[in-house]
């Protein structure tokens, strides 16, 4: 496996592929890779000749005070990991390469509208809006045709299919299934963040979730659901931003005929904040019986 | 010169010159074509081995109550004209080419700030951000390696090139030089709007330009200079949306440091709205004195 880290090299790979008529996947991250990451670049294997991940920790998508400059970086493991994972090349570049300071005259960013500005994006001003720019921008250096993605970040999911579909990047968007413990933890470089007994506490995240979709499944209304799951959450310590039952395609709020829906939260634990969702098909149990 | 109206037929021309190693220009144009289209098509021959050019009225840069529907379509004619001029490729897409109907799922947009709200923003609301939508899918089609545009619709200029910064487009924006009648009027598909009589009293913007260029060269007060340039157009008989002098970096309001301006207007005559613009440097007599 190769490592590149300018544009001009990443793009003289990926033209000799392209002309060897080589169908190219794309894994961007933020590095510290776990199983969760690897499962991705399965996902990728599995849909493309050539495998291309990034490793890019983009300050644009940072609010002030969060975890910017202490977020993990451990490029030496990654390297060790991806080769032996079976990726074909790793683009791993310095701010200099994403964000060439020459930039000036006038600025454009992406509007998501409720999307960019509900749950996580409420509690981190900012945040999709620069996922949304680094992402195109990746897209526009490794120009692949699948890019794989977490369903453990779902909102950012939906944020990258928004911004595909609305501009018709040439490109695929996988969804992959969340990496879990084998107790349910989602998998999370910001796990390493927790303590033991901490990360123990942490499996409250996924009961609470598994709770709440059968609830769902139950035909319980949505708003006592979300309390309850918020509740279960505060009582184990956790700081909860949200505990949330959204419509899956968009997650605007419920409507009475939606049935695909998704819960999400987000709750802060210790020094860690924890996300993780789950899907849920509402009345499920109430049709099947 | 082929036309084709399907993205996928695009495609496989477009794939077949990047086999054969050839750079390609693309020429978007909303057809009705005349000798100012045709001047983008010479820059774009100039400067790449192919030349693709579109014919597309795009339905979401028309603000409600614009011209969309009695938008001048002449398909025939452009192609003819395309054909003499050397263009290689005409892509002439349908509404549902461009916006496939099986779009859902959140909505993105491009925000693009005071360059989008100020001047024609202004009076054309959603208009850039239409712009820019279309051409981000565009761009995307034909995944061209330089782009021309006219300096005429100058704000668009800026805009097109704001996308391509922000979300590193890997393509080169040229603005080509506004093309003129030979006594001045900038041309444009929407001077068919004017009668004869007005056609001759149009000639007023190019000559209130002229004379506010002289101003600020002349280190004149640049509120004064916007009235003056106003007033002369409503003499003529115009309804001037706005005469305004301003940074031509970013059209920000021109700061006691800026030289590089643009000077910019608007104005609606009989049924045309016409708009125009020329550079203009702050000081230049004086400096030069």
């Amino acid at each position: 496996m190769q490592t590149v880290s300018s544009v001009a090299a990443l793009r003289e790979v990926i033209r000799q592929w392209r002309c060897e008529g080589r169908r190219i996947a794309f894994v961007p991250t933020m590095g510290n890779l776990h199983a969760g990451h690897y499962s991705l670049i399965e996902t990728a294997k599995a849909n493309a000749d050539r495998v291309v991940a990034s490793i890019y920790v983009n300050p644009t998508q940072f609010a002030l005070g969060e975890d910017y400059g202490n977020y993990p970086r451990t490029l030496e493991a990654d390297q060790r990991g991806l080769r032996e994972q079976g990726c074909h090349l790793l683009f791993a570049p310095e701010d200099a390469d994403v964000y060439p300071p020459e930039q000036h005259g006038p600025r454009a960013s992406v509007d998501l509208g409720h999307l960019g500005t509900s749950l996580c994006g409420a509690f981190r001003p900012g945040h999709f809006a620069g996922v949304a720019q680094v992402c195109a921008r990746l897209f526009h250096f490794v120009e692949p045709d699948v890019a794989v993605f977490g369903e453990k970040d779902y909102q950012q999911l939906l944020v990258i299919r928004a911004l595909v579909q609305a501009f018709a990047f040439p490109l695929q968007i996988i969804g992959a299934p969340t990496g879990r413990s084998e107790e349910g933890l989602a998998l999370s470089s910001r796990n390493q963040y927790l303590s033991d007994v901490e990360r123990e506490r942490a499996l409250g995240v996924i009961q609470a979730l598994r709770r709440a979709v059968a609830e769902i499944q139950q035909g319980l209304p949505i708003p006592e659901i979300e309390e309850r799951g918020y509740h279960q959450l505060a009582e184990l310590g956790f700081k909860p931003d949200y505990f949330a039952v959204r419509r899956a395609l968009d997650l605007a709020l419920v409507g009475p005929e939606d049935k695909d829906l998704r819960v999400l939260v987000a709750a802060r634990l210790g020094k860690a904040r924890l996300i993780d969702n789950l899907s849920a098909i509402r009345g499920k149990d109430v049709i099947a019986s």
